[in-house]
């Protein structure tokens, strides 16, 4: 059996790899266009930042040996042509022309099946001066070599990203490390999209707590040179205001690599623009599998079509082509869109929908918010995580979570996805047998809390409002009474703004103070208390009592301090 | 409603904590032996190390207030009654009779309802000495302030802890802390009998490698006191020899208090000593509800009673039950036993059944050995984490999980729960959507590739061979070929007993070397190359091929240096 694979960064080595342990007598040539084969893409932002030192160290096997054209020669039998281009499929013939970027040589290699796993590449948007030497993406091996020799010397001291999605954010924290003054330029009204706006809001303050600006809804207009050799972007125009810029990096986004597909005939998404496939990896012509961030994904939950370019996603959509191929019969059910990244001491991730994608699949939902600490709330190492549930109201089943802060939200992002596929309801959730120590867990998880809290408000025994009703209200003045039920002590460290304090184990006393005619929100740090005072309200003849979901943890605006 | 809650620790509040929330006028009693309320039983190895550094940050809510009966009356309006004893219950007249160990007073308090949240107590072994002064359990505040008194004082040199489970080992680490030399005694052949043997053969060798010295299959045969006063024992005498000993700690376990409830003629378990419930909380007297560590669980799997107190158990019960009490339907599954402990620098955890387990429960089973860095190789805070997978061979469902090292394996456990809570299959988990960034995971998930392992064997890919056979070939002197397919830097590092190195990229071209006669194991450092390796010789005509489980990184005996 002959196989050609196109691509040789993930999707495509995987699924060669696969196919040969599978096939041992396989014929494959993998063709890649660049130089690098097996490189961790992901992982060139910790290049970037120094963390990872070498960048060899970026394309070793765990073992330490250097997936180079030697390796997947002498360890998989595996032939790899590298620095050579796919131009063209001639589906009929079986074969793809392909041409040397060192010799300029064309030839033809014939197929049995052919694997595209063409990838992606970064969006370049349409801006005056995006070819100054000093503006990059953050693609390749070589363009993070760009970045650090700018770095190294010592030049780079104002640095713009455009773009506040995941390869922006992660960059951030990269320059930070250099001692960079980064502005992160979005065009969105929040950075991160892929979180609902309050979520994304804790991202932001956290960055600009590390001394990063954020402007959301901020377009960059052009990239202008107003000094020096005129080579080089001096400052990046913006509909906010002009910004100084000794280096630009472009983090827009990817779009798939289809060029090739599309000129082959193969049937391309219409939403998503990426190769389309079925649950077996194969495009619209069975001879021709793809994998990988070239192709369209499904999503578990809603069956749309999505493009969430992942190398997880690559490696597992490799093994399930490499399997149909070898003659078996094995399924990719598609995706949850779990993501996680590292801002700064922050946790970022989720998986499933956020409440405004739920709403707009056409959910009606239940929602909570539950920060707390990660582990037993005594141990020196706990941290605070802010988690937003999102479940079905009408089967209770969990839809997504969101999680940030500092605390371990990778690990509950990792079990909602699982609960998730299996289409657990918030019930099954609850009572997970999860592993707990103090080291490691509160006694009862973060999830678990996030799902009781959404059970209780499913249940009718709490009535949420979330922080931007509320802040709606203070703006326009609404009259209503703002509970405080925390401690003197917590108060008199930071407060929202417009309430008002009775510590929730004076509340049965001082029930006087608060009207009966108005609407209450009662609210303390998490809102556990919140909650409580908001029973003891009910129980007392109050009958518009609500509690703020999240609490102060999670206010999403400023604070009083 | 009345409502008498008996113990106040963990599973006791949280009940009451949950009826008031739900039916805020019910009059509730909780009857306390202790001086202490709610109290972080499981942190106490953390406050004898000095982590947790006060007693009272134990007792504190996250909001830093101290649950003291104060705190119960006016924050909760729950009226508690500490160092009372609960004596007898009149099921007939529905009420407790209680003694007030201050007062001597007693009384009866009346219920509409009760709960028995009684706990557990250490299992005292009968000893001679086991009276004398340095000698503790470590399971309320007041154990934990007599082993840091005699630390404080500088006295204990030697201690050895009696009992190699849990809690024995979470007091290992506490006292090393403290510069103690710690000698663990334990019965069974191993410790942590929640592991499979080779498991804890590996956290064995990382507590040795601490410089505690563990002695396994040994018996306490006696606490004596050689010199000095006679109040302190200065050695424990063992079937092994004897150790001197400046503290002794019982770690052998705890059982279920159910005193109280066996003289209410409530049914007990027979094999656990536990208090029967159904999945309601209910005990055999419909009035009667109990939660938390006296009470006998169903384990989700095999469906068989089993006895695994734990407080995040105690935490989901106390809701179940208070929810059935206050009039709703909600209903406790059960439990997995999972686990998780720090041991040192090493994470070690479980879920669901070991091979041991599922064996004895009559499953014929594929297992997998997954060692691998729980994040992207290649980052520097990448570490070792050791898997272990048990799956039912007919379904292909996974069954338990074990992990152990460095690396983030309470992560890997928790999903595995979620898995085997919803009955997914090995095809199911390979295909999970789990969050996937260079700091957090590598791009395959650890957990994914243990299930891909386990999946290869059970498709006749690969034919696995555990660690003890090759041992136990080994020392029979059976003619096998044990080949190393690692580099020679890794060769001269590390190697296995009676091993012959030829690198797998060299395989192909050395394959003269290899007999054909006889049987092969191939094996890396955690044998991927090895099943490549395997595949390789396969393809080329051998046919009794096999590899070594867990490799290199697995190997649970002595390795030459």
């Amino acid at each position: 059996m002959k196989v050609v694979i196109i691509g040789g960064v993930a999707a495509g080595p995987k699924t060669a790899s696969k196919i040969i342990r599978l096939t041992p007598d396989a014929d494959i040539a993998v063709v890649e266009k660049g130089s690098l084969l097996s490189y961790a893409g992901c992982g060139l932002p910790y290049y970037v930042s120094g963390e990872v030192k070498e960048q060899k160290h970026l394309m070793e096997t765990p073992a330490g040996a250097v997936r180079d054209s030697a390796f997947f020669q002498n360890v998989k039998n595996i032939k790899v042509h590298n620095n050579t281009e796919a131009l063209e499929v001639d589906r009929a013939g079986k074969r793809v022309r392909v041409k040397s970027s060192k010799t300029g040589e064309e030839s033809w290699l014939s197929y049995d099946k052919l694997v595209l796993a063409t990838g992606a590449s970064p969006v370049i948007p349409r801006l005056s001066g995006i070819d100054k030497k000093n503006v990059f993406t953050l693609h390749g091996v070589h363009d993070a070599e760009g970045i650090k020799a700018i770095l190294a010397e010592g030049k780079a001291q104002d640095v713009v990203i455009i773009g506040g999605g995941l390869i922006g954010v992660e960059t951030t924290e990269a320059l930070a490390a250099h001692g960079c003054r980064v502005t992160v330029v979005e065009m969105l009204p929040q950075i991160l999209n892929m979180l609902d706006w309050e979520i994304a809001q804790l991202v932001e303050q956290h960055l600009e707590s590390k001394g990063v600006r954020v402007m959301t809804a901020t377009k960059a207009l052009a990239l202008e040179s107003r000094h020096g050799d005129g080579e080089c972007v001096t400052h990046v125009q913006t509909d906010k205001g002009d910004l100084p810029a000794d280096m630009v990096i472009l983090a827009i986004g990817v779009r798939p690599n289809v060029t090739l597909a599309r000129k082959a005939g193969l049937s391309i998404g219409e939403k998503t623009g990426a190769l389309c496939v079925d649950d077996h990896m194969r495009t619209s012509d069975p001879d021709i599998y793809a994998a990988g961030d070239c192709v369209e994904c499904t999503d578990r939950l809603t069956g749309r079509p999505c493009f969430v370019p992942l190398g997880s996603t690559a490696n597992k959509q490799g093994r399930v082509a490499a399997v149909n191929i070898c003659g078996g019969n094995e399924t990719f059910p598609g995706i949850l869109g779990s993501t996680v990244c590292k801002v700064f001491d922050f946790c970022v991730a989720r998986t499933g929908l956020t409440e405004t994608g739920a709403l707009s699949a056409g959910y009606e939902i239940v929602t909570s918010m539950a920060p707390g600490p990660d582990k037993a709330h005594y141990m020196p190492q706990s941290k605070p995580l802010l988690l937003k549930l999102v479940a079905d109201k009408e089967t209770g089943r969990l839809l997504g979570v969101q999680a940030t802060g500092p605390g371990d939200g990778a690990k509950r992002i990792d079990v909602a996805a699982t609960a998730i596929s299996a289409g657990m309801t918030l019930d099954d959730i609850a009572n997970l047998d999860l592993a707990y120590a103090p080291p490691y867990a509160p006694a009862m998880d973060n999830l678990i809390t996030a799902t009781n809290v959404a059970r209780n408000k499913r249940d009718g025994l709490m009535v949420g409002i979330s922080a931007q009703e509320v802040y709606r209200k203070i703006q326009d003045g609404a009259d209503f009474f703002f509970l405080d039920v925390r401690s003197p002590q917590e108060y008199a460290e930071v407060r929202l703004p417009k309430s008002t304090l009775i510590p929730l184990g004076a509340l049965r006393k001082r029930l006087n103070e608060i009207p009966k005619d108005k609407e209450i929100v009662a609210f303390c740090k998490i809102s556990l208390r919140g909650y409580e005072a908001a029973l003891v309200l009910k129980a007392a003849g109050y009958d518009n009592v609500k509690v703020l979901d999240g609490g102060v943890a999670m206010w999403p605006y400023e604070k009083e301090k």
